[in-house]
Parts: structure tokens; C-alpha cells; sequence
């Protein structure tokens, strides 16, 4: 997805919300929004939100010297989400549709994000999402990949979530790769989010070798293109990896809730709405 | 009031809004965004909102080059607001206390606000606000100061609003010096937009001298600060006003809406609510 003008107030919120989640310094919480304010115009329409998301909270972590605000944040989200687990587990076996029940679970995972939205309430917007219509549905393509899928790779988004997308994984019962970020960005996975989610005990986790918000391909690493490109069957999950991979041809999955309202006029749906979105584009070879 | 860190990100949303008031071409408002990006760390957080507001829509003009975006926007909001004004004249005469009323009236005036807020509908909002109940309510100090004035400053806010205002002025029945903007600022009432209300056939209109939206009084005229330290009863309008005036010492009734959260934690009140607020300070002599 491109930068859209209203992106540009948008990187200035989080860039305010990062600097009070890192410091109580309003000098120094000022000082980045001076220099966020001054890397606007190096930020061109045609580039993808996550790859100024990097810059700018790589620059909140400079100027406050904590790299990784969100760093608690995390840790509680995991450990929010792992005593939903069990719950998450009935109402997939007590489904009708198992593997669409275990598709809304991922998604509902989804409404944990501290970059776009701080106004939510997990227990609520989780059974709000499993009973939620679909604004796009393509269920049927992605039962259609995963059946002819021998490998899957799964790009995760947020810590927290990861416990969600360990259920998804679970009732595909394929082999996964779970990709998470290669450093600490936002609130979004790394390894040891993924751990202690539990995703090690059912995929392999590796990186995407990038600190980018979302798995812009230029700045991933070789191995986790490698495994990208071999892969028939990708699930995107979250805003931040629909913005990077978007536009780009793989036969890519989207699976997320819709927290922003240029996100929502790109993709054409409402913001609130759930999306299963399947890429359109061709296949590159 | 001071600037908050929360104005920031703000500066640029309405940069934005009125980059695309002026014109459609992407590249000339991300030149408004990248520009006002620019002007961030110049904007000290103990400088008033609307010494900076001068600066960014002046931004706009220069590089949209289109110096009054709203002008039209500002015919149509007087158009709109002399139909109501039978209307509104009929309940203030209808009313038990005429007085209160006509303040109802001219604090319901200030939902037209193209600065702070977009999202209003002025015959709801208006009956909205005749019938709210006040957050703060000065009202006493209001009439003992009214009883006591030879002479009324009238400070005005925007486009439209003026319409309200008169229906205030009329009840009043005082001698009154109505302060416009010097110059078009948003959509801010300059001189012709206070004789288009029909202003001009109930009070002295003269302008403050700037082109700040809001009575800045350092960048105000000689005349018109002269006119602000000889009046005994002030009454300011709207927010960009109080943002200007909330830490003077004269003897300054606010009369407004609260569109905006950051104003409303600095009066104390919630965003929505109505406020008619005498200043605390004591009078510089």
C-alpha cells in the first residue's frame, strides 16, 4: 500500500504515543516529534507506511534511549491472550467449521495493536470478531491453498496475536514457518514473543530480518525470502504486513481487522470490518 | 493556553485539511505537510496555539497559493446561519430569561468551526446546545459585569457565527466593539464576513490587527489593545480565543463549545461540553 497524505499526522500520533510509552520527558518526547517533523519530506507518497514506521520509531528509540518501549507491553499482552487460550480452544471444538472458527480466532488476535489503537478491550472485541460478517471473504481460495499447500508460511503481526495465529496453526495441522520481526518494533512479535506464545511447539520460527513494522521485502533477509518465494500458501496477517506486501503478485492470504481508515478506503471496506482477503495478482516466477 | 504535545500532530492534520480545501494536487499539500513538518521545532510548547496556527495557514496560502481557501465555505456558513436567525430570534423572545438564552445562542454559533472540527450539523448542534447544560457557568459574574459596562469588547471567532452573536448583541442593548481578524485565518470572521451577519447595524466593527486565529495580543494593533485595556467587560469567543487569552489578566468572559480534548483538559471540562467562564485573574493596571 502507498502513503497516503493522512499517514503524515498519523506518524506524528505514533510517534507521541511511542515517545509517552518510552519517557515521561516532555523535552524529549518534543525533541522527536521536531525530528519526526523534519524526516516528513524525505517520506515519498509511492514508499509503503512500515518502511517510515521503521525509521520513526527507530528514531523514538534513539532520542529516549529505550529502544524497546513496549517491551511490558508485550510480555502482558501474552500473557492476557495465553488465559483466553483454553476458551479460544472450545469455541473452535464446539464449531461447525473448525478451521473457519479458528480463522476468526487469528483475526480477533489481530485487535491487539499499540500502534493504530490503544482503545481496546480484548475480552469484548475477541467474541465481537467471532461472531462479526466478513466484509471480504475469501474463504473458499484459502481452503482451496491450504489443501494443495505442503508448507505454509505464516507472517505474524503483533505479540499476543501470536497466541491466536498458534490456534490457527494448530487446526491447519500443516507445517507452518511463522515469521516474526527481526528486532523489537512497536508491540509487533519477535522470537521470544513468539516462545512464549507456545508457536514453537507447533511451526518453525524465523525472521523476517527486518525491523520494518510489516514484511517489506526489500529489507527482509535472504533466508526469509527464500522461503517466501517457494512458498504456494502465505498468510499476512495485520495491518502493517497488508501495507508492505499489498501490492505485491505472491498468492498471499490476508487475514485482519481493519483499525484504520485509509486501510479501510485502500482496501475498499469499513474501518471495524474483518477481512479474509486473497491477493489477486498473478504469480511471479 | 500553552501548547500541548498533543498540538503537534494536530498542526499537521489541519495543514492537511485546509491543503486540500485549497487545492487537489497532491504534490503542492505534501509540500504544505513536508513544509509544516519542517516548522515543528521552531514551535516552542510555551507559545500559545494560535501564534503557530498563523504560521502554518499562512504555509498554506503560499504554497497552495490560494490565501483563503474557506472564503467560500465562509459565505455559505453566514448564508446558513441568517436562516436561522428568525428562528433564533423567537426563542430567545420566547424564553424566560432572554439574556441566557441569547448566550445559548451565541456559544451555539461556535460549532461552526472548519479548525478544529468538520463533523457538525448546525440545526441539531444548535438545538443541541439551547438545551445542554453548562459545564461552567459563570453566568452571575456574566450580568453583574454587563450591569456595570458602558462598553462591551466583543470578541468574535468565526464565519456565521457572527449571526449568533448579533442575536447576543441585540439582547445586550449595550454600546458594543465588535473584534474581528485582520486578515482571512480559516474560516475566521474577517470584516466582511461581521458585515455580512449584519454586524455592522448593531456594533462598532474593528478588527484586531492580526491575522492570528485567535486575539494573540502581542501581534494585535496599537488601536485595537487599546480598546482591549480600556473595556471593563470582555467577552471572547471560541477556542482560538481562549487559547490566546486564557492566561491574561483582564476581566474576560469565555463563552464556547469544546471541540478539541487537549482545551478541554486545559479548562478542566470534557469535549462537547458548553462553557461560559469568567477569567480568575486579577486586572493589570
Amino acid at each position: 500500500m502507498r502513503t497516503y497524505l493522512d499517514c503524515f499526522p498519523c506518524f506524528l500520533t505514533q510517534a507521541l504515543r511511542a515517545g509517552r510509552i518510552a519517557t515521561d520527558d516532555e523535552t524529549k518526547i518534543k525533541k522527536v516529534l521536531d525530528e519526526v517533523g523534519m524526516m516528513l519530506r524525505e517520506i515519498p507518497l509511492d514508499s509503503t507506511p512500515p518502511q517510515s514506521g521503521r525509521w520513526i520509531y527507530r528514531k523514538v528509540g534513539e532520542i529516549t534511549g529505550i529502544p524497546d518501549p513496549y517491551r511490558d507491553i508485550k510480555k502482558e499482552s501474552t500473557r492476557k491472550a495465553l488465559s483466553l487460550y483454553p476458551y479460544l480452544k472450545k469455541q473452535v471444538a464446539s464449531s461447525d467449521d473448525g478451521l473457519l472458527t479458528a480463522i476468526r480466532v487469528a483475526i480477533a488476535g489481530n485487535v491487539i495493536d499499540f500502534g493504530s489503537n490503544w482503545n481496546f478491550d480484548l475480552n469484548t472485541d475477541v467474541d465481537d470478531v467471532l461472531e462479526k460478517d466478513f466484509a471480504l471473504f475469501d474463504y473458499g481460495q484459502f481452503k482451496d491453498r491450504l489443501n494443495a499447500a505442503n508448507e505454509i508460511l505464516y507472517i505474524g503481526d503483533n505479540a499476543g496475536e501470536c497466541v491466536f495465529d498458534r490456534i490457527l496453526i494448530e487446526e491447519m495441522n500443516r507445517p507452518v514457518t511463522y515469521a516474526v520481526r527481526g528486532a523489537p518494533i512497536i508491540n509487533d512479535a519477535t522470537y521470544e514473543d513468539a516462545v512464549d506464545a507456545g508457536i514453537d511447539g507447533v511451526a518453525t520460527i524465523i525472521s523476517t530480518g527486518t525491523d520494518a513494522p510489516g514484511a517489506i521485502l526489500e529489507t527482509c533477509s535472504a533466508e526469509f525470502k527464500k522461503v517466501y518465494h517457494r512458498s504456494s500458501f502465505i498468510i499476512s496477517k495485520g495491518q502493517g504486513n497488508y501495507e508492505a506486501l499489498s501490492m505485491e503478485p505472491e498468492p498471499i492470504l490476508f487475514l485482519l481487522k481493519i483499525k484504520c481508515h485509509i486501510i479501510a478506503k485502500d482496501i475498499g471496506v469499513k474501518k471495524g470490518d474483518i477481512v479474509l482477503k486473497a491477493n489477486k495478482g498473478p504469480r511471479k516466477k
